[in-house]
This record gives structure tokens, sequence and C-alpha cells, in this order.
């Protein structure tokens, strides 16, 4: 609960910091080229976690746990590239529904960064039944933000 | 102090955990991918922090301090995608000197882990000079790696 705890507070500063500290982008697809490096390195960590929990690969706690890690810093880091004006126009596939509605993009955004935390804390525990349901839990996440705010 | 330590053993285990836990990149071109999306979120992170450094931006020492655990977090990610055999060919600036020294690189990706592990303890305390100081280490880290390890 501790670790969980301590990623959870580390979530919702990154959260609260997010607008204030960042939109340093020279130009858009700089901004484009950093989520884009983001989610790439997400979707890379979610398939290693996702062959443990498809048994196609051996669950290590361990391995399992740096990736749930890293995969919760990572949530922390898209969203403010994604506010940027513009960034739906060029090499994306981000929707322009993000400046549509950007109050549900930003609860969308708030509930994989919880989400991911939630993994990260529950990757520590090492019952694979629990981690099996968090991250599905997770994967939850991307699909709704996809089917929402990504281009068709 | 205690951030320091909390973040060294953060690094400490995964630089132990390195190669066994992942090393799963379907082709050579990922890896590259994946090293390229690293080294780009690292240069982002580390030009806000290089801009306060300069005085090019103000100082706020909570935003300062999410810049440095985020290099610290990524620190620990490109080195396994290094190893991947093949991976100084094609779209890459990676020189075989990986391959030809491994000891020597790995010694050098250590350094840039620890180092980046205590600008962000040292970022914490918010002693603008000290942070100065370690960020100058960090720099000389991506420096030294880049000399010896980068295509001329």
């Amino acid at each position: 609960m501790k670790a969980i705890t301590r990623v959870t507070i580390f979530v919702l500063f990154v959260v609260f910091a997010f607008g204030a500290a960042y939109a340093q982008f020279a130009k858009p697809e700089e901004a484009i080229k950093y989520r884009q490096s983001v989610m790439f390195l997400i979707v890379q960590h979610f398939k290693r976690m996702g062959a443990v929990v498809q048994g196609k690969a051996a669950y290590d706690k361990d391995a399992f746990s740096v990736n749930a890690d890293v995969i919760a810093m990572l949530a922390t880091l898209p969203w403010e590239a994604a506010m940027e004006p513009g960034t739906d126009k060029g090499d994306t596939t981000m929707s322009s529904a993000v400046f549509d509605k950007p109050a549900q993009f930003r609860k969308t955004a708030e509930s994989f960064q919880t989400d991911t935390a939630m993994l990260a804390g529950t990757a520590k525990g090492g019952d694979l039944n629990a981690i099996k349901a968090q991250f599905g839990m997770v994967a939850q996440n991307c699909k709704s933000c996809h089917t929402n705010f990504r281009k068709k």
C-alpha cells in the first residue's frame, strides 16, 4: 500500500504541475514527436507486461514491476504536448476532439495516470491475479482514450 | 538525502535487472526506435533544465525537480536496446564501439544513471548552486558517452 501511495502522490503532483511547468515546445512537430516517443515507449513496456498477463512469458515479479513503474512515469508525460495548439494536424493520429472536449480529455488522461500508478503499486505486491485485473483496467483506459481521441 | 538514496536504490536495481528483464525487441529497428525515443525525451527535459541553469528561464523548484525525476527514470532505459546485436547499423548514430568496448560502455551508462539520480536528489533540495554543479556532471556524462560511442 505504501508503494501505491508514493506513486500516486507523485502522479498527482505531476497532474497538478502539468501545463504550468512545461509547454515548452519550439514548434508543433516537436510536441508531436514528444507524444509519439512517449507512446512508443509505453507500448513497448505494455507489450512486455501483456505477454506475462497472457501467459506467453514467465512472470518475474521484479521485471514486471520495473515495467509497471516505467509506464506509470511515462503516463504522466504526454498530455501537455497534446494540449499544444495545432498538433492535431500533420504527422499525428491525435484527433481534434482533444481541443473540442478538453475536460473529457483531461479526465481520461488522469484515469490513465491513476490506473498505471495503481498497477505499479499492485505489481510490487506480486499477486498475479490482482495484477491481471489492474492490467485490464489500464488496457481499458488505452482503448477508451483511443476511441475518443484518436483519428478514425 | 533520503530522496537521493531512494532514487539511487531504484537505479541500482534497474542496472542489476537490465539485460535479464528485457531484451525483447522484435527486430533491430524496434530497439533503435526505442533508444531514439528515450534520447529524444531526455534531450527535451534536459533543455528545460538547461534553460534554468543558464538563467534563460526562471527557476521553479518543483518544475525543475519533475524534469530531473523524469530524466533519472529515462536514464535507466536505453542501454539494453543498445546491446541488441546489429543495432549499430541502419538509421542510428550509435557507434560499433558499444560492442567493441562493452565494459567501458556499461561503465559510462552507469555513470549517467548515477549522476542523473543524484541530480534528481539535489533538485529536491532546491539549492540552485548545487543543482548547477550536478547538472554540469550530467552534461559531462552526455558528452563523454557521445564522444566515445556515437558515430563521428
